[in-house]
């Protein structure tokens, strides 16, 4: 329907390891070492290619090691327009053992230069400017690899914005600072990066609604907070609201602020009313937390997930749709 | 000099993780995450090439993710000659800590069919057949991967010894003791291995070499044993040696017996004398426990350290040699 470009400065290859229980200082043994392209921009990009988008990935890849995007973009029917840096893609390692408890080892990122930087928006400037593959949307998501700072964020968020494309981003500490000052079209910080923002705990629901409406009324037009098993918030044109998904056994969280930000885009692409919009979110993103990776468009219970969102405007003559 | 082939039927790439301390649960940093490409076979065929060999490589890759594999054996002048399953290479995360711990974490091996072992075979048989491609010596070191069995390695030696190829094995396990009633040339068990063999503890000097004697007399012409910062046993055609290497501060024994197992192969090759074998296999495996990864042939104190190790003749009328 909609042609998007997600954007991940630094993107990783996951090593999901499984085993029994890690015994430190001995040899283990796993039944399972699995290298998966990711990313928090790929997450997104498949999400929004299963709702029937057409949606290229770019970003910096390390030129050493990146079969396992070529293939898994290929798989996922994501168009690579990533350009390539010498060295090798980091590797984060996480380890699940039986009883639950995952650790998380995560690399650096690969040193991004100015001409690094430069090559980007070259490569921006002529997708921008040609019908064929101006994007309708671009999203920004992950951290900031060593070398792009900050400012660097916020400048590309400006050059987007000044070429009147719409900019979605999600990434924290002072990244999401600095992209929230170059007023973004959509932000999607969770609880803790809200409060991060907001500069205070945020210690009940009111005080969150208030720090989301202070963020929509900074000039973010979306202004979406993903509250975990609470569901999210979003203050926006069609005013402030609340989904709240129904409980699931959850598995890994990992993918579940991806998919609700790439269907509350897709919302917006697609023309949705803004409650479809948000039980599709929510319900999506309940889905993914069931296993590990991002949701499935075509789990067969979707639409009842979706039907048992609970969707509430929060208006002062507020009325519950739900 | 001389034309080897080894072969490495369960390679691995090796994540190499270093971190300040491991917290379990939580999120931790690394400042390096690097996946090299490893392998007993592969180990012993660096050494052999550093020490003037025409080396080729084989055993059983996964094809989906070569990359690293094909970048190691171009920069370290190893011939390609290994066959491409679907799928991938195993990874082995090795964690090391700063105050010293080192976890491994080992995944489970690419399975091998039979049509697998069938088409290594085939290779093996055209490359034994040519003489511009025809080894002096073939290595098989390594665990076996799922699919092939103690008894298949047994029948691989048969096969390549009835092909008038001396064959040396390093590896363990009943794999090892099956391969040892197949007579290859040489075998390399480190103390436990050996222990393991003679089916009793090997309590003091006297019992290993008891043991080493057996397995020599059982018809393996080149009986080494493998004994850390101890140094290494060899009874063999030119009797029954003990060399002891310097001590030196250990950084990573991973690969000490892939390069000692290399450099005896090599004093074999090259006609060396029982004595200079033992100082440049005890010297240079010594060398490679200071640091990570296998002996450099041009270590600048290389020399000193095979003048300092200690070569003794533990024959009957025994006389000390150093």
């Amino acid at each position: 329907m909609a042609r998007v470009l997600t954007l991940t400065l630094n993107p990783a290859l996951d090593l999901a390891i499984r085993l029994p229980s890690l015994v430190l200082g001995a040899v283990n043994r796993t039944d399972a070492t699995h290298l998966e392209a990711a990313g928090k921009g790929v997450n997104v990009a498949r999400v929004l290619v299963a709702l029937g988008h057409e949606v290229a990935v770019t970003g910096f890849l390390g030129g050493d090691n990146d079969g396992a995007f070529v293939r898994a973009f290929a798989d996922w029917g994501l168009k690579d327009a990533f350009l390539r840096l010498a060295g090798d893609t980091r590797i984060n390692a996480k380890l699940a053992e039986t009883e639950g408890r995952v650790t998380d080892i995560n690399g650096p990122g690969l040193e991004v230069a100015r001409d690094d930087l430069t090559a980007l928006y070259a490569a921006l400037e002529v997708r921008v400017a040609d019908a064929a593959t101006r994007p309708d949307a671009v999203v920004i998501a992950g951290s900031l690899p060593p070398g792009v700072t900050p400012d660097d964020l916020a400048a590309l968020i400006g050059w987007l914005r000044g070429h009147d494309v719409p900019v979605w981003v999600d990434t924290s500490g002072t990244a999401l600072n600095a992209a929230i000052a170059a007023t973004p079209s959509a932000v999607k910080p969770n609880e803790t990066e809200l409060a991060e923002w907001a500069g205070e705990p945020l210690e009940d629901a009111a005080s969150r609604l208030a720090a989301a409406t202070r963020l929509h009324a900074s000039g973010i037009e979306h202004a979406l907070v993903s509250l975990g098993d609470e569901g999210m918030l979003w203050v926006g044109p069609a005013g402030r609201w609340q989904a709240t998904p129904p409980r699931v056994e959850v598995a890994s969280t990992v993918c579940a602020g991806d998919t609700l930000l790439a269907a509350m885009l897709h919302g917006q692409l697609a023309g949705l009313p803004a409650e479809d919009a948000l039980r599709l979110a929510s319900g999506l993103s309940a889905e993914a937390v069931r296993h590990v990776g991002v949701g499935d468009t075509h789990a067969p219970d979707l639409d009842q997930l979706q039907q048992c969102t609970r969707v509430r405007r929060l208006d002062d003559n507020a009325r519950e749709d739900s």
